[in-house]
């Protein structure tokens, strides 16, 4: 069998589903392995090969060498390559609205990475940032932690996040770093800009001094626990439930 | 070597650091596979073994069978037994405070258990309440999700959730479900009782009927992406962050 490149492939049956259910044209073939007993799986089979996408048999083994990740569950899909936004394209795009992106800064860590993009794509954050050079990159492994959302939202993927900020601050974004150090505002009480880049580092590595200095303002969580941080994904997704809150509510304004 | 029991068992570097640091009493042994190179896990140990905390030597093989994971990272700790709580003691201790208590409903994924137990910890809910029937309970790989919040918040750890509802109930808690269903509240408007049972369920299960129906109020987050829901760990995250928010910041009253 010939196998699909890797940054081609996702994998596990809630990124296929939603990829087939969000974004069917991305699917250019599932590779798949018919359990014994038909379950759940089978219905989202059968309605792929409806569509016309071709269904191929593979064995878990060769799931394994394709996805390199023991974690298939039995299912992948090949998908059209993905096209990758510089800043000047995202800019030119969003026009003249409010817009909140995720900037992930040395995230290495697949499933939080993944976390991350999904829960961006979630909470309608209009394009994830990260470099390729500094962090993960989009794998099976992601993919399918991020439940296909790494199909789906908009994926700006650049060289130097530190002069995307400065790109982002020239299309008008905040760029505001997550992270504890003098001068930051509590998430609480936190006025948004309508343009938000909202940067947020690991948890090992936490944000590049580069990036924290060209910031022009950071935020942190109240912590009323022992335990001092949150699981980056968790904290993302708080804060820009913030974001979201602030523009749709009436208190928020 | 005479093992350990599993349910006194905790592993992994961040868990065993987090309770040194929290809950240093909670420690009764340490074991531990020395690495080659020494790094940043032998200066924690030092710091171990300087308070008097017996540290034994194990190998991979002994941590892996203790453990029933090999996901210890070298490292684990035989604990004191947890104290669980019933409501009834957990409303005493209470007093008239406000509060804040997570439900977790059928959550069978250890990872996502401790990961709510973590969040739970650091936003400073006053406890965590599951049922030891219907769901994962503290096993050495929750604790370490938890990253080692599972030795520091308050467990009410209970047989019938649906009683304990009514429970809180009557000890002047509203019980909060996290749900989209007919006549649920947007989240980023809600208005949040000062004590507030937030009960969540799992990705696939959701919350039992009966939990359902005993629940006051329920509450959803608006999704504007299209992929519908986050990951129960952040969607409990940003629900907690909305409580405390509500009573910490000027604008929310």
């Amino acid at each position: 069998m010939k196998l699909p490149p890797k940054d081609q492939l996702i994998m596990g049956i809630h990124a296929v589903r939603e990829v087939f259910l969000h974004a069917p044209r991305r699917l250019i073939a599932v590779y798949y392995n018919e359990p014994q007993k038909q379950g759940r799986k089978s219905e989202l089979i059968a309605s792929i090969e409806k569509e016309g996408i071709p269904i191929i048999a593979a064995s878990n083994d060769e799931l394994y060498r394709m996805t390199g990740s023991d974690s298939h569950q039995s299912i992948a899909a090949h998908v059209k390559g993905r096209t990758f936004l510089n800043v000047g394209q995202f800019l030119g795009q969003i026009d003249g609205k409010p817009s909140l992106v995720l900037m992930a800064d040395q995230i290495f860590d697949p499933q939080n990475f993944g976390s991350l993009i999904r829960s961006a794509e979630c909470l309608g954050a209009d394009a994830i940032c990260w470099s390729k050079n500094r962090g993960a990159d989009i794998t099976p492994t992601v993919a399918k932690s991020s439940c296909g959302a790494s199909e789906i939202i908009p994926l700006i993927r650049i060289s130097n996040l530190a002069e995307a900020v400065s790109e982002f601050q020239d299309g008008g974004f905040d760029a505001v770093a997550a992270l504890l150090e003098k001068g930051s505002e509590n998430a609480f009480t936190f006025q948004f800009s309508e343009r938000t880049l909202l940067i947020v580092g690991s948890e090992g590595e936490g944000i590049q001094p580069l990036i924290r200095k060209r910031a022009n303002r950071s935020i942190f969580i109240p912590m009323k626990g022992k335990i001092d941080s949150l699981n980056v994904s968790q904290a993302a997704s708080l804060l820009m439930g913030l974001y979201q809150r602030q523009f749709i509510s009436p208190l928020g304004k």
